[in-house]
């Protein structure tokens, strides 16, 4: 089974550990004069040497005892790809064929909460949405990466709830920026699975959940764009860097495509899985 | 008049310092273990104080010897205003009245290069265009800030030629961010002239001259959203924090906008200037 790096945080510090036998084992405390965090590993190349030394060790806390962190990890930035699978594209009923290149926006790190927290809904719209999507972690650094390199610039796996303030996407003449970065509107995480083989990603399946109840359900081999063709493309203009997070597209059946369009309401429990990566469960909150 | 912090290179170490009678007072070599970058001087609201020190010491070198780097902040976000100025919206005939709400769009700090370094013409697209903008720098964090004290959370400002690949623009389905964000293809400063009086911004004139010739030019007092509406529009998604560049839209007359329209070549020189605040000059290079 992948390794699980998480980040957590213990009395008031964020740390990071392996998940292992229904525990954490604590990296910090023995790797963090080395590694401070987990930006740290991914630009250092280091999570196959953590994953070796913690194997050997017993999980220092059990893990109903920790609180979840977003990944410590300082992305330069993150990039989410719209529209990325087939039936995508045909939800916007706008009769255009699906388009040559990816639609790009980047969300801030700040636009996220880690697993197990809530999602906040702000008092300027009822309309979050989510969106589960395949994140990955970018940990060799390169511009204009070919199709056939890219994945050898992937460092890690994780996963992302693409959280969406529905109205907000479209409250300007250009652009989704806004209803896409509200405060902690989306979520990341559980942990970052570090990425050796392609497997790990070419047909896998992405399912989201809204009250156990299953409402996107794709796998990867059908997305418009592979990671190898977003790695590519976006490479192509800005170089991309250690720990910057591209997030590669949501399948079919976000709230919004429901007639009338079903919004996630305080209380509401959303689940993004994939195999092999892990499940991101969130609850949903009024802002306090 | 005002002062200019600016950040340069001397040696292979990038340090500030303050402009003066020809000539940079290094205030890294006094101030750096407190303050070492513009970073922690506009986080700490140290701008007065370093303002009083340097106006005492003589120049350490003539400005003629040092190179200018961007300014050394580590901004969490830089966010564009589009479409700012009403016979902007006019230019994309669109029969659409301005909009409501500003269009925003996200940069990474490696789209721009520095005062005097070119501007990058990348091989994928011959269609660099110039914008011509002011920016401003948030000091004091927040998050709802109501216009009437969105003044109080800036710190500096400055200049930046939002450079652009427009068939980059509409690549895709939606969004801007690729032609937005080719590696060094806009530019930032010359310098921070940190802001202490409404009338530094209120209706002051933006000018954009290619070769010679102006081709943008402008007062701020005919913005559609003022910059305190601006502040108060993205802070309500989004918690603005020390280092944030806001970069708040370009007068019409970029290239894209002549028939047929005039894309920037190697050996322009685009200069962007602004009452008291500078001249940003870069000339353009194709990519090497």
């Amino acid at each position: 089974m992948a390794p699980k790096f998480v980040s957590f945080v213990h009395g008031n510090e964020t740390r990071y550990g392996l998940v292992a036998a229904g525990g954490v084992v604590d990296l910090s405390a023995r790797f963090a004069a080395r590694w401070p965090t987990l930006q740290h590993v991914v630009a250092d190349g280091a999570f196959a040497a953590l994953a070796e030394a913690g194997a050997t060790l017993g999980p220092d806390l059990p893990l109903a005892d920790i609180r979840y962190a977003l990944p410590s990890l300082a992305p330069e930035k993150i990039i989410c790809v719209g529209v990325n699978f087939p039936d995508r594209n045909a939800e916007y009923k706008d009769g255009k064929e699906a388009p040559p290149n990816p639609s790009l926006f980047p969300r801030f790190m700040r636009s996220f909460t880690a697993h197990e927290h809530p999602l906040i809904r702000p008092p300027e719209s009822e309309q979050l949405d989510y969106e589960g999507e395949i994140a990955i972690v970018i940990g060799k650094p390169g511009r204009r990466i070919a199709e056939r390199d890219a994945l050898d610039h992937i460092a890690a796996l994780t996963l992302a709830n693409e959280g969406t303030l529905r109205d907000w996407v479209r409250h300007a003449k250009f652009n989704v920026t806004q209803g896409k970065n509200f405060d902690r509107s989306g979520a990341i995480g559980p942990w970052l699975v570090p990425y050796t083989d392609e497997a790990q990603i070419a047909d896998i399946a992405l399912t989201t959940r809204v009250n156990g109840e299953v409402r996107q359900s794709d796998r990867t081999s059908r997305m418009i764009f592979s990671f190898r063709k977003i790695i590519n493309y976006i490479s192509t203009f800005t170089t991309l860097v250690p720990g910057d997070i591209l997030i590669t597209g949501t399948p079919t059946g976000a709230g919004a495509r429901f007639d009338p369009p079903i919004w996630l309401k305080p209380g509401d429990v959303v689940e993004v899985e994939a195999d092999g990566i892990g499940l991101l469960r969130n609850t949903v909150a009024d802002e306090a």
